[in-house]
């Protein structure tokens, strides 16, 4: 099990991803490590490792790194040879099996397409992460890499959630709904019909229905589709909404002075309540259908939270995630499909939304 | 001030409203409601009204209701002489000064648009409501009337929520900002970028550039224009996660035994940060954009909620909210547009998105 690690990218670089790498390595004996990094801190962090661990480690100096202001189309035509790039390169030569950064995710997508191509059959990549819900969690998708997407996407998106909840999810039959506004058959926006009309077709999912933002955290549905401008609509909200009730909480239990006692007393009960919703035990997004397995942090996670997402990319390399999604997409395509399969050029092109 | 009050809407109709309105007339010793419904319940509750309450209500027997399912075309072809139409009309006729309804949003809605149509410079009516935030609340339109908006629209919005902000919130010069994914300039959907440019332009309106979702909660700007999808999404999105969190709390806390008298100690402090995040509280939304003041209440509102929407419609009328904005709209026009003015109809025709 090798994955590549960008240690480059995210608020804090090598000096969070460096320490996060080595308490993985420590947690899983059989995990390896592709390192890729460059500059000082890269190099201070990398050159004292503790002799057992290091020799599971292959540390990569790489070329400039990618910035958060960086525009997806200039990284593919100036940095190419940086370390979030090359995770991914590594991964399309096969000399790793899952590639992590916590980088710029227009960038990310680039990469990924430029190296690793889409998968057959499935036309844009999408984000895709588990959030907490009232009894347990469910995956969302698509939070952001594509603002539009047409019916047909959606359906993809739809099977591709699918088989990560089912691979990674350890869910057998996993039900799926489409996010809305009203929940009534036949209202919405075009695209999201014609996503229903087709998920209601398709045997390989559970189709459940339509699913409006106030019922996402206690509905017990499995999975919810929604093209990238909703979905990162949802997620951003959500995190403003959990950060302003934490904070105000936190305020008002300050402030009153006699509250101090009492509240010490339920602490433990208080934090648990907080843990529930800290947004680091969900880090890690899945770049879901791309050609190839690869994980992107929260670039504000703080070690743990790092450390939550490189444990996902372990999960999908132990599970199998990838060659599972290969499989259930050749079997799901007619054989006329299959045949012509051969023909087809392996890599994609590359149109990315700036 | 006289309010039309439509008693047929929400989940408890009349034994829910009649309540409320007599709350509300003890509150408001100027106010006068037109009271509006049908059937046994109605009849019931305003049967024995104390004298001194009644002197100030009419009483108005109405046809059949609208449901929660009735369709817009549909109503309009057949319930115009349901309680929630005609408390529209009592608005056009000039028998009452605000309508206020808990009634079908689509409906009400397409009643508005028949009998008052919408003021001279805006296409469509849009929904409104204040959200609260970390320091105070903001402003938010449109929440559902208009799936999709028009880079003009939504340029309208914000002109009518400044307006809102300035007539009723006493915020003397409110900042606008608009919804998006990303904070960069120039990205975004082709209608965000349109709107970006007209309220860059316009004189009356105080820009504030892009908010991202995380950010609507602490961000001090007084006014978030969106599409109505979008505001739905956010809108739903935030309540069904607030509701989340209580339950959690709640169920946490009951479970614990030992926390029960720590927690009886801090009752006042928790049930004044549940209180912050009470939807009833912000009860009560605008259906700005109508040549006449609508406001809807929450179909789930308990009594409480909504006596808090028809505090919102005194406080509207009590503070001319129409004639502001009709002054305004006028006042903001070119005068080879207002003399053009007497050429035009004063009722659009209507067209809802079902």
């Amino acid at each position: 099990m090798r994955i590549a690690v960008d240690a480059m990218g995210g608020d804090f670089g090598p000096r969070l991803v460096v320490p996060a790498t080595l308490a993985a390595l420590r947690r899983h004996p059989q995990l390896q490590v592709l390192l890729l990094g460059e500059g000082d801190d890269f190099v201070a962090q990398t050159r004292t490792l503790e002799p057992a661990l290091a020799v599971r480690i292959t540390v990569v100096e790489c070329g400039r790194s990618v910035t958060g202001d960086d525009k997806p189309s200039a990284v593919l035509r100036r940095k190419l040879d940086s370390s979030q790039s090359q995770a991914l390169a590594a991964v399309a030569a096969g000399r790793a099996d899952c590639a992590l950064s916590a980088g710029n995710t227009g960038a990310l997508m680039a990469f990924g397409l430029y190296h690793l191509g889409t998968l057959d059959g499935i036309e844009r990549p999408a984000i895709c992460t588990a959030l907490p819900t009232i009894d347990g969690s469910l995956y969302m998708l698509d939070l952001g890499a594509n603002i539009e997407a047409s019916g047909a996407m959606l359906h993809q998106f739809a099977l591709l959630a699918t088989l990560l909840a089912q691979a990674v999810g350890q869910r057998s039959q996993p039900q799926v709904k489409l996010l809305n506004i009203g929940s009534e058959v036949g209202k919405g926006l075009p695209h999201v019909l014609d996503a229903a009309a087709r998920l209601q077709a398709d045997p390989l999912i559970h189709y459940g229905g339509f699913i409006e933002g106030d019922q996402l955290y206690d509905d017990g549905c499995d999975i919810v589709v929604c093209d990238g401008y909703s979905g990162n609509l949802v997620l951003k909200t959500s995190e403003g909404l959990v950060k302003m009730v934490s904070q105000l909480a936190r305020q008002l239990l300050v402030r009153s002075r006699w509250v101090k006692l009492p509240l010490l007393l339920i602490a433990g009960t208080v934090r648990k309540l907080f843990a529930r919703f800290n947004p680091g035990r969900y880090n890690g997004a899945y770049l879901l259908g791309l050609n190839g397995l690869v994980i992107k942090s929260h670039g504000s996670a703080n070690q743990r939270a790092f450390e939550f997402a490189l444990n996902n990319a372990v999960a999908a390399c132990q599970n199998q995630l990838l060659s599972r999604v290969q499989e259930a997409l050749y079997t799901s395509r007619t054989p006329a499909a299959q045949a012509a399969d051969s023909a087809r050029p392996s890599r994609h092109s590359v149109s990315i939304e700036e």
